[in-house]
């Protein structure tokens, strides 16, 4: 237990940020990426991959609870979900907190960040055991392009546009996830930084609309994504998640939650003037 | 120009940020804080009191667009506002867009923040010659206490509860600041994060409301602030943020605005359900 030791974010606009540490619990080298996990004195364990924090124990609520039951609580009877990435399965654990889940697939590219998150991560990834959850070590993009299953709910709960995500923020991706969606589908996808990315918000704004129909962003602010204000963009063939919101179902299911409320999922999609700008025709609540 | 210069925000939980630097503008020790403006690469400059960022030319709008045009848009006619620190200026340049303003005073404890402000930040502080606006370097508490004068709207654009703003978030300040408020007066105050301070904002919370009949929270999220989502309370005699929020003067005035506009008004006071739990019984948008 070194003194010093600490997991640091470093961000190419030019800040840092560093966790003190107390243990350094995962260290590994994938095929993939760089994956590390932390026992950090600020937020509970810490899994970082290639340096980028991906989660910690605790505001992964955040993120998990935004990029599912937004979704969710919009499509009308989600039985089918695929979730491309998401290895630390905080994702999945909230899928299937909804009854009307009967699968929940899971298709990660890296085992390293499943089998890490597994032993180090038990609170995030609780729902691997779940008898409706499955799980596939396998590229995304060769998923969609080759599965001829149907799903009414993806989430591309990805790593940045950098390293084995890459090929996910791409046109060729989405269309295979069009196919892969039932005739309501909606798939929701990390949207990235809204301060320090709005040129690649723009790219994928423009690359989901050249394939749905309807695309929105929503927001969410956690304690450690860098300039706090991230999003996802949200694409459906037929769905509004405003005016197809759910109330009804969310009141009844009662699900104990620490983020999301039903004020909070319509909350979400207003999107500060900057962001409407750099948007402006690419989204419609950016209109 | 070292290479190695930086500003630094440590936080008491266990982590901190380094902000890379070109230069150091100003460094001065006053009466009441340390107060330093860097040349950031990320960030623009940089003012810092006591080591806490205090604002960035970067982020600044955020902070500033939602501490004014809250309230601004709710009161039906604010001709008289009040600011309680506020010395870099930015919150007096955006209560002075609103052509409905006749006077803007503000009472900074600290000439160092206001001088260093006014030479440095000067996009900032640029409405210091506005012939509406007046300065009196004074602690806040004696002046609401000694003032005679009355206001519709007083911002407490304070730092945080340690050092010199210390006095400004007690109950014994917020009697005087009910006084000087007119008959439909509102006070907004800066809340602190919501992530790592909900104790504080709970107190505060209960401060207003042993003063005000009407009290919410409302939030935000800025790049510097540590844990991103922060927040402000809104404290009224008789006006409700929601109900009677000016939708017609918002489209009527047109301001160029880049964080808030009329959706952002609203979605603002919807808080994380964490929020919620923590302000229960203490404001009216966590019933």
């Amino acid at each position: 237990m070194s003194k010093d030791l600490f997991a640091e974010e470093v961000h190419p606009s030019g800040f840092s940020v560093k966790y003190s540490a107390t243990e350094k619990l995962f260290s590994g080298k994938s095929e993939f990426q760089k994956v590390e996990i932390y026992q950090t004195k600020s937020h509970g364990r810490m899994l970082l991959n290639d340096d980028l924090v991906m989660t910690t124990e605790r505001d992964e609520f955040v993120y998990h609870e935004m990029i599912a039951h937004v979704p969710m609580f919009v499509h009308p009877n989600p039985k089918n979900v695929l979730i491309i990435g998401g290895g630390d399965g905080g994702t999945a654990r909230e899928v299937l907190r909804h009854p009307s889940v009967e699968s929940c697939l899971m298709v990660e590219i890296d085992a390293m960040v499943v089998e890490a998150s597994r032993k180090f991560l038990p609170s995030t990834s609780s729902s691997f055991s779940d008898p409706r959850f499955e799980i596939l070590i396998e590229d995304g993009l060769k998923f969609v392009r080759e599965s001829e299953r149907k799903f009414d709910v993806i989430l591309v709960d990805s790593t940045d546009p950098i390293g084995p995500a890459q090929p996910l923020f791409g046109e060729a991706f989405y269309r295979y996830v069009h196919l892969r969606l039932s005739e309501n589908g909606i798939v929701v996808s990390q949207g990235e930084s809204v301060f320090y990315e709005g040129g690649m918000q723009k790219k994928l704004a423009e690359v989901l609309g050249a394939v749905f129909p309807r695309v929105w962003y929503y927001n969410f602010c956690n304690q450690t994504y860098p300039g706090g204000l991230w999003s996802f963009s949200f694409a459906a063939k037929t769905l509004d998640p405003l005016k197809d919101f759910r109330f009804a179902r969310f009141q009844e299911l009662g699900l104990e939650m620490q983020y999301y409320n039903s004020a909070i999922h319509t909350a979400a999609f207003a999107l500060p003037e900057f962001m409407k700008k750099n948007l402006a025709k690419c989204v419609r609540n950016a209109e």
